[in-house]
């Protein structure tokens, strides 16, 4: 584990960025950011917990009293930055407008705070003009550490060793959700700490991108996407997308698939210091649309993935963003035929300076399951 | 599970508090609200969902395109309902503004609404009031239908089952950590689609009342808080802790639990329809209070449970909601004494017409484990 030291870089990162753009203050509910400043992996719960940051005072974190003592355990307790406890029965945001009686200007809001807390901090800073933290944040968050990129490297492993047995559980007659749920088990005994989801996706249920699973029996002959993902001890997620077939698909099944494949291969190909995003997906969806499969390529490419199973970057058609290393995305092109199948496969990329390095390494070949 | 008209009631019953708080629209984002409306159980991510409801037309659900058949399987695509969606690169805010063009006055936003939306949508419509849907959402989802009691009937087995379970895990020796992991385990194999939270305290750990995991080595003598709880298919909610001792405890340890159980007892014996919930609190606390525990009992009594493990109504000192009969909520008293130990007994209560119905069945007697 990190240090209290590597967090408090994270806080003079915000600091500078909010003395750059004149920003009065920003607040921090529980959630990935306040995870990534200051290591402190607070459930969100209805009791307030803020990190409030300021250009130029020391930050202070609110927290109900029942939870000081694991504020205090993390690494923030190391920093000697106040930890002010509130009681069942104190107002917890008068703890914030009193040290801060006289903000003016514009605060930033953590991306993912809660509408009841947005609403509420307006009411008590009337005069206060509210904007997202989230571009101050991500610009930070988008360009991984080394820890963070072996962190990463961890999860992928772990989910590999996931989907290494999932021909074992895949069989005729099972229900995905069956399937499901002793692939939840393994992404657990495999080393995370929580399953994050869990999709399997047989035949024409293929063909819904975020379908989960249902009492649906896996059939002969029908392809079946598994898209599964956890969070690990560490906070980073894994995610990785195959496809398998219980028994030999149909013909057209596979010339569709052969061509998502060498999609896939083309978008990470072109993966580089410096690419933009909408270069890495246009190199995979050219090749699908050049094959008649482009109107069933329905999403981006990719999402940056970290703390967040999804996070910046995005990889996408409309997307200028400009690549650099320690970018670190999901390349996962598929097609999605309604009524029919559908197809997806996905690895997480880390952008180096010498291009793309694919973290999974379970075969991107569709795995084809002896249906007897 | 309920069929749609379930959930039309629902929707109507929004309508019914809009018109009479006359208010222009509720706008409500992946989450539990959105489950228990219109039972579309969203994964909240970064592409746009919204149900917009409004006083006196029929309500629309905004989807990604690549959501749109999950979004018509879920029980609102019976409806008849417009279910409206966005590709990857419309402007999904869009489809709100031209919709409700004519909109004045004030629109609810669901509680749990990401502040990054909540700054948009304020941005959009700048002539608008925002205020929190949850007091009008929160009003409905107090009350349980019986469909919905049975489903906690269920989550409470399911977790009593866990219970069970746990002397054969716990052991000297063995980390809280390690057991953890075995729990979580137990969590998803006896029904549960989720694990939401696992806490193995220890000793000292247990005087924390949100301790996670650690590292440390469960010692002979020591009290182990155990609260767990995950999530049903059903999507309710289980929630239920017990204490146990590895070998002996101490004598004070004894004699303190015992004040604690009868505590807790006190509590639900208060439960009854037309209680206070301030009253249910006193009555434990008094107890604690009486023998010396009363500063140790740092939280409230318990927290309402359904769709979230965390929602209204809450039972604490200064609280005075009227209890009624269908509502469902923990009774789990506790102490908390830094640098000793700690202890917690929770259950599960539905206030019945006739007073409470507890539906954690495992012992609340103090589980000593034999130490060799």
């Amino acid at each position: 584990m990190s240090g209290p030291l590597h967090f408090v870089d994270r806080i003079k990162r915000v600091e500078e960025h909010l003395r750059e753009s004149g920003l009065g203050a920003m607040f921090i509910t529980p959630g990935s950011d306040l995870s990534y400043l200051i290591g402190y992996h607070a459930v969100p719960l209805e009791r307030l917990t803020m990190l409030v940051v300021t250009p130029n005072n020391d930050p202070f974190l609110i927290v109900p009293r029942l939870e000081r003592s694991a504020a205090l355990a993390s690494p923030f307790g190391s920093t000697g930055w106040d930890v002010i406890s509130w009681g069942e029965s104190d107002d917890p945001y008068a703890i914030i407008t009193n040290r801060l009686s006289g903000l003016s200007g514009t605060v930033a809001l953590d991306g993912h705070m809660w509408a009841d807390r947005v609403l509420t901090i307006q009411m008590r800073f009337p005069s206060i003009t509210f904007v997202s933290a989230a571009p101050i944040i991500n610009a930070i968050r988008i360009i991984k550490s080394p820890d963070e990129l072996d962190h990463l490297r961890a999860a992928a492993a772990a989910i590999d060793r996931v989907h290494a047995q999932v021909p074992l559980l895949l069989g005729a007659g099972r229900t995905e959700r069956e399937v499901g749920r002793d692939i939840a088990d393994l992404i657990l005994a495999e080393g995370h700490s929580s399953v994050d989801f869990v999709i399997v996706a047989a035949g024409p249920n293929g063909a819904s991108p975020h379908h989960e699973v249902s009492d649906k029996v896996i059939e002969v002959g029908e392809p079946v996407v598994i898209d599964i993902g956890g969070t690990m001890p560490s906070g980073y997620c894994s995610d990785c997308t195959r496809t398998y077939s219980v028994g030999e698909p149909s013909r057209e099944f596979m010339d569709r698939y052969e061509v998502l494949q060498r999609a896939q291969v083309l978008s990470t190909q072109a993966v580089h210091h410096g690419a933009q995003s909408h270069d890495i997906d246009a190199a995979g969806r050219i090749e699908l649309t050049e094959h008649g499969l482009g109107q069933f390529f329905i999403h981006r490419t990719g999402h940056g993935i970290g703390l967040d199973t999804h996070e910046e970057p995005y990889i996408g058609p409309d997307n200028p963003t400009v690549i650099s290393s320690g970018m670190v995305f999901s390349i996962e092109p598929g097609f999605y035929i309604e009524g029919q199948h559908g197809a997806r496969i996905e690895d997480i990329v880390i952008c180096t300076p010498n291009g793309p390095e694919t973290l999974n390494k379970q075969t991107r070949d569709l795995v084809i399951i002896p249906s007897s």
